[in-house]
């Protein structure tokens, strides 16, 4: 797996139990999967012989994130390495303005969109859909960055000065934002979650994807619209590792390594997740005790980071037998592991 | 964890979800948890230096077996290392006669036993108790080995003609083998789960145990007796990890780390485990598609272990509404990946 996030971290726990050899290229030994994983390997996946060497020595290489250069991706296919998802695929979250011309040929919904080279091309779309104004980076961005949404012509302009390629969407009002992989939400009518799963399904099938997909969608007035693609394990199905049979991860990994998948269902009635976000106070193991004696069946994930204000550091699942009592739980753990208090 | 096998393996995956740094002392880089574990230091655990080394560099030292010397044990304590369980308590894992007396002296049941030095002890003992008389190291036995059941005077003679220090015990006729980890057992009644239970609560009282104690008892029809103690994590537990809230390992970790434990319920109505063993065919990994696409919901453990016919190289466990359908599915599972045949 090039990159060693907490996505590579939970996915070297499942390779680690299928007795699957487990390689991460990390960009630095303190990384969250290679303070962890025995096969960590350290390099730079923006330079091509630093990738080379690494995926001479795997069978199949697949991805914590999607800023592998896409030229890159092409070499190593074309030296005969096993790249899954493929190359052709991963383009699609490479390129939002590809994948965004892609999905709308296949007609999957989404957002309208434009794009844009200078503050008239943005004029005029808000003209036709009115302010806010989203501006995307065509590529590079991920957890919210590279997405602005835009109140005015000024702050527009002021985005236009980056030297980033940005293309301009409609700004969506929606109810939610789902992940096919959580679909059904809890209080998404049934309909809505059969859509979902028939997008999902369509993507996936269209754009060649190996591995895990994760279609996020915002749930309209209108009806759904596609707003991300990532083709890894995601943040969204992290309470599969406790909540389902067979967590994402091993799927992931059963996928790109062509062995069949694991049983989807669920572990428990209701199932909630909780991102940990770090505090001003950097001891969140000295809160450790109080969360588990608070609740023994909050189950705890820490992904090894240092403590930054705002920063993922890792989340928590409650199992339960209702929706509003798990996801009481775990937000409440959650809570007082980032800030001690409740 | 001093030692690095497949329980320092599965520890280390409970290890990486709560975030807690976790470092193995291993005989090689070969070894099942050296293979996934970042945090492996290679050293002889019989070795004073290595251990006090090693101890250094850990808040708690606990362990993988129950092999590392008394007094080396007794060395780290004075040192001031926390070690968990303590040299106290691990004692009795390691000098089954001491065992024995304690046990006996709390009023536990155990088979009859007699220390011997000669043949003439051995007629002695079975004048009483009558032929098979087991004979048993006093230490350094594991999985069956160190026990020897004699069927004559001849055989016996054989075993004391081992430099190896033995006790003898009555051969014991049971209708089952039970550990506490998993008592209420199918088909056990329920007053002997209780039992069982009590058994264990007690010995892990009266022993200071700190972490897992898995009470390996015989179920006879004069009642219960108890065969063996493993103050660790135990193959008897392993079911755990999908078929519990909390697996054994995480439970193991939090105790010695002196944090509450988790939930310890059920995660399926019936839960099966069945150990894999190597076959003649080393190609244990080219039957994992077979496996999974029979039955997707087996979930499949193996420990990187090289195959040898008969050696443990991993386990099987399958949920269920039904015992006996899980049971035959994680039979048949595990018989497949020894085997290639159903």
């Amino acid at each position: 797996m090039v990159g060693a996030g907490q996505l590579a971290r939970m996915t070297s726990q499942a390779a680690t139990g299928l007795g699957i050899g487990f390689r991460v290229l990390a960009d630095s030994a303190t990384d969250s999967a290679a303070q962890v994983c025995a096969g960590t390997v350290t390099g730079d996946y923006t330079s091509l012989s630093d990738l080379r060497a690494f995926a001479a020595r795997c069978d199949v290489v697949t991805f914590d994130h999607e800023h592998v250069p896409a030229p890159h991706l092409a070499a190593l296919e074309q030296a005969g390495r096993q790249v899954r998802p493929s190359a052709a695929a991963l383009r699609y979250t490479q390129d939002k303005l590809a994948m965004r011309d892609r999905l709308s040929g296949l007609g999957v919904p989404c957002p309208r969109y434009a794009t844009v080279t200078d503050q008239a091309d943005v004029s005029k779309a808000a003209a036709d859909w009115g302010w806010p104004i989203v501006l995307k980076a065509v590529s590079g961005g991920y957890d919210g960055r590279g997405v602005w949404v835009c109140q005015t012509p000024a702050e527009a302009a002021a985005v236009l000065a980056h030297p980033v390629r940005v293309f301009a969407e409609e700004h969506v009002g929606f109810d939610a934002e789902l992940a096919a992989l959580v679909a059904p939400a809890p209080g998404l009518p049934a309909s809505r979650a059969v859509q979902a799963q028939r997008i999902a399904l369509e993507v996936a099938g269209e754009l060649g994807v190996t591995g895990l997909l994760a279609v996020e969608l915002f749930s309209t007035s209108a009806g759904l619209l596609v707003n991300e693609l990532a083709m890894r394990p995601h943040n969204s199905g992290h309470w599969t590792i406790e909540g389902a049979r067979t967590s994402q991860f091993e799927q992931h990994l059963r996928a790109v390594l062509d062995l069949p998948l694991g049983d989807p269902r669920a572990a428990a009635p209701c199932v909630a997740m909780a991102n940990v976000f770090g505090g001003t106070d950097p001891g969140v193991y000295a809160r450790y005790t109080h969360v588990m004696a608070a609740d023994p069946g909050v189950k705890l994930h820490l992904y090894g980071k240092s403590v930054r204000p705002g920063r993922k550091i890792g989340h928590v699942t409650a199992l339960g037998d209702d929706m509003p009592g798990a996801r009481e739980r775990a937000v409440r753990a959650a809570a007082y592991l980032a800030t001690g208090e409740e």
